[in-house]
Parts: structure tokens; sequence; C-alpha cells
């Protein structure tokens, strides 16, 4: 079946869909997006997801394509075009079509949408979920605003491709002072010889993560104990378990960084038990 | 009459030329660019964009779109084709197109080219030279690389509106010790009080500029005691002349930064000597 897309007011075939050269997404980079995942045809965690764009498009002086309603019903009409019961939406809000010109363009310049959805098999996700992956660590050079989901990804792009030419699953990044912000598209966590939890704060060095955020609510109501703070490679190679999270996986334990064997070398038990629950946390609509 | 722009293998209408909605510039800002100056029909400095684009290729290990003959033959055929005589040509190349994966496409899918050129009035550049321009100072927000010409450049976008926001023409970063690295989309430039021109090194801090090189070459010629070396917003607001170059327009005298005069207030005389004599100088094919 081919993709159906929605793009600036219609719904094409995703390979003839197509924007204009003049568009600042291609130019700058100037645009924001957000990641769903759908499963049972769902858009899983969607309020969350639309806060969070309306803080990026905030960020960047943007304004909404449309309405918050009307934006919900063309992300469920594009899901139902392209029948997906398990998969990912992807939506993209770019300042608009204008000349070329760093500065922003004039106010009547509309922003531009583009919304698609694909299915996903979700054993791919659960085959690595219980075997675990690999995880490197690159150097963090993004520019200082990581926090705004943007489309300058150039770093997160590098980063990845450096895992992959690894043979690993996952670049996580490090800062000046060796602490680990986050991965190229995921959030890192660890749990503590001692047991607990820990990720970092979402402050303006990380994406707000809302599998992040969701996954700090199925801790709480799992009684687990959670340490909000950055923790260093070291401490992850001490780390009792480690694993990542995004909208697109939810959980995927890790059981090697930068070739040394986290734990016991297999999924820990905390980051399986946060998969299996997560669903039950999530808004799902 | 309408522009034509060359895209991927074809010479479109601009208005209606589009690229797909899953080319890596849209979605990462995966690509790189150039922007050169076209006079008297000719492309200024090409050799030296020529060599940068191929450097910034090779950075992010992207291809070229074909061979640098055939790249400079399109890049001919679009200044005919839109009849331009004094203006700007841009061109730009992205990592191709591929389902949204961060993870660099196999190899087998090809980079994409854009080419556009438009006409400028060579009087509208000669006007704020010969008045001199503000600008203001921001902090540098961007990445680890910006030595490379990527299309990651919202931080140049926002910086670019700060100054518009303020009245001024040009907004100059400033890094973690309080020294300039360089424009939204600029080289910057002072004159110290004892006549020496200084400009920050051409390391990773910034962009290599062309206009910036051709400079340092007319500089040479003219006798002028150069310094290449950072400078500070305070060593700017004691400079007898401050300035800014760039390929769309050659050298711009700046007569106020963060609303302080600078030197007498007027457009600086050397900055001024490096405008008249940058053209003979430049590669002109």
């Amino acid at each position: 079946m081919s993709r159906i897309a929605y793009v600036n007011g219609r719904y094409v075939r995703a390979a003839e869909a197509g924007i204009s050269i003049d568009d600042r997404a291609a130019y700058f980079g100037d645009g924001v997006y957000e990641g769903v995942q759908i499963k049972g045809g769902r858009l899983i965690d969607e309020p969350r997801h639309l806060d969070r764009l309306g803080r990026s498009l905030a960020a960047l002086r943007m304004s909404w394509p449309m309405g918050e309603a009307a934006l919900r019903g063309v992300l469920r009409e594009v899901v139902r075009r392209n029948r997906v019961s398990d998969g990912f939406l992807y939506l993209q809000i770019s300042r608009g079509v204008a000349r070329r010109d760093h500065g922003f363009p004039k106010a009547s310049v509309r922003s531009s949408l583009t919304v698609t959805a694909k299915s996903l098999d979700p054993r791919i996700n659960e085959a690595k979920a219980a075997r675990g992956v690999k995880v490197i660590t690159v150097a963090d050079q993004r520019w200082a605003r990581p926090d705004i989901k943007t489309l300058n990804l150039l770093p997160n792009v590098l980063a990845k491709q450096a895992a992959r030419d690894r043979g690993a699953e996952e670049a996580w990044m490090v800062d000046g002072l060796g602490l680990i912000t986050e991965g190229a598209s995921t959030n890192a966590w660890i749990v503590t010889l001692r047991g607990a939890l820990v990720t970092r704060e979402a402050d303006q060095s990380i994406l707000s993560g809302v599998t992040r955020k969701t996954l700090i609510d199925v801790a709480a109501a799992l009684g687990l104990e959670l340490e909000i703070r950055p923790f260093s490679v070291g401490e992850v190679f001490l780390a009792r378990e480690a694993f990542y999270s995004s909208a697109s996986t939810v959980v995927i334990p890790v059981v090697e960084i930068d070739g040394r064997v986290i734990g016991d070398g297999r999924p820990g038990q905390i980051a399986l038990a946060l998969r299996r629950r997560f669903h039950d946390f999530a808004a799902s609509h």
C-alpha cells in the first residue's frame, strides 16, 4: 500500500508529496516536529506531544498551522488513511515558504504542516527489548537549546551513524563535564546498584521526552526510588541496569556501553517492568 | 520574469519547484550549501566556493551529486536562464531522499542538488556601505562545528531576527569567553586604533568565509597590517572601524554596535578601500 501524507491542506501519495524548495525547513531547518507512537490505531500520549509541540513553536516564535482540534483531526485522518494499527506518526511544522532570507518572513506567511504515518512491526522492538542493545558514547556537539524539538538534527544524525558504524543501536551524548545528556533520539536512564532509577533533569540540556515523563509516572506507581540528576559514563559502567526511552521504542534495555558489559549483560528487570507497564499509564485516545 | 531553479536534473519554474517530503534537508537539515556573488554575469570566487563545498561534503561524509565540471555547467546555466547580471547564486546539496531515519541512508541513495539565482540591485548594498549599518551582539548558541556550512541554521536565523527586532542589520555572535565568533551570515572585522586589521582565525569556531579569504589577499596587497586573532566586544567599542564581509555584501562598514558608536560614527576608510578593491582580487570566471 502506498503511504498517504498530509501536506499543507491536502492528502497526497507520500511518494509524490513535495514541499517547495523555498520551504524554510529545507533552507534552515527552521521548524519543529513530533513523533507519536500508534498502538491499536491510537495515538499514545497525544496530549503531552501536543503540549511539547506548543512549547517548541512558542520558543521559536512560530504559529500553529491550524487550531488544535483541527490538527488532532488531521492526525487521526492520516492514521486512518494509512490503516496503521501499530506504528509511528510524524508531524512537522516549518515557518513556511518564502524567498531565502535568514530573518523571519512577513507575518502573512503561514507555517507549513506535513504529517505522515507508517506501520511498524511491534515484534522488532520486542526482540530488541528481549535481548538488549549496545550503545556508544559520543561528544554532545549540539547547539545551546536542545530542549526545543527542532529540525536542526545534524549532530543527532552524526551520532546515530557513529553508533551504526560501531555496531551499536544508539549513541549517548556526553557533555563537557563527562555527564550523559541524552541519546541521539532517546532519553538515557540507569538503575544504580542500590536500585535507584536515575535520569537527567529535563532542563535546557535535553529534550523533555514525553515517554520519559510517562515513565516517571510508572516508576512512582511501582514504588521505585527515582533520582532526577545527571550521571556520568563511569556511573553507567557500574550500574545494575541501563536503558533508553523514546516514543517509537518505549523502553529498550542497554546491555553494553562502549564495549563494556552493564550489570550481568542481560536486560534489566526494572527496565522490562517499566516497558511492560508503560501502556497502562500512557494516555491513549 | 519567473525564476528558474535547477532541481535534481531538471530546470523548473522556482514557484513550482519542489523537493520530496522525505528529503533529508527538510527532516534533519542534513545537507550543505554555498552562496556565490554574481557580478557582470560571472560567479565571483567560484573556485574557493567549490573548494569549501568539497570540505563541507567530506566533513559530513556526503558525496558530490555530479562531477565538478558538470556542476559548474549547471551553475552557469541557472545564471543564464535567470538572466542574472548582478545577484546571488544559491546551491544546496542534501544527503538525499529516504524514509525518515537518523542514520545515513543506504549508499545507493543519491544526494539532492538544488540551484537558484536571483538578481539583486547593487545600489542597495552600495547605499548600505555608504552610510554604514548597526549590529548587535548575541550569545553564540551554535553547535560544535560551525566551520561546516550546513543547513542547520536555526541559531543564525534567530540571531538575524534578533538584529532586525532591534533595528540592526546583523548580529555578531559572542562565545563563552566574550569573544566575537562571527555574524549570523557574515564574518566580523575591526580596525584597531593603531590601524591593524583584525579578524578571527578560521578554525572550528567559525565558517571559513570565501570573501574573508579574498579580503586577506586584498589587505596584503594594500600593505595593511593584519592580525588573525579573536577580539572582544569591548575591543569593538574602542575600535577605529568595524565591518563585516560576506559573498552577497562583500564589505559593509559597521558604525554602531549594541547602541554604541564606533570610531567617528562614519564608514571606515579601510573598510571602504577593501570594498573598492575586492573585485580586483576575486577570481571571476
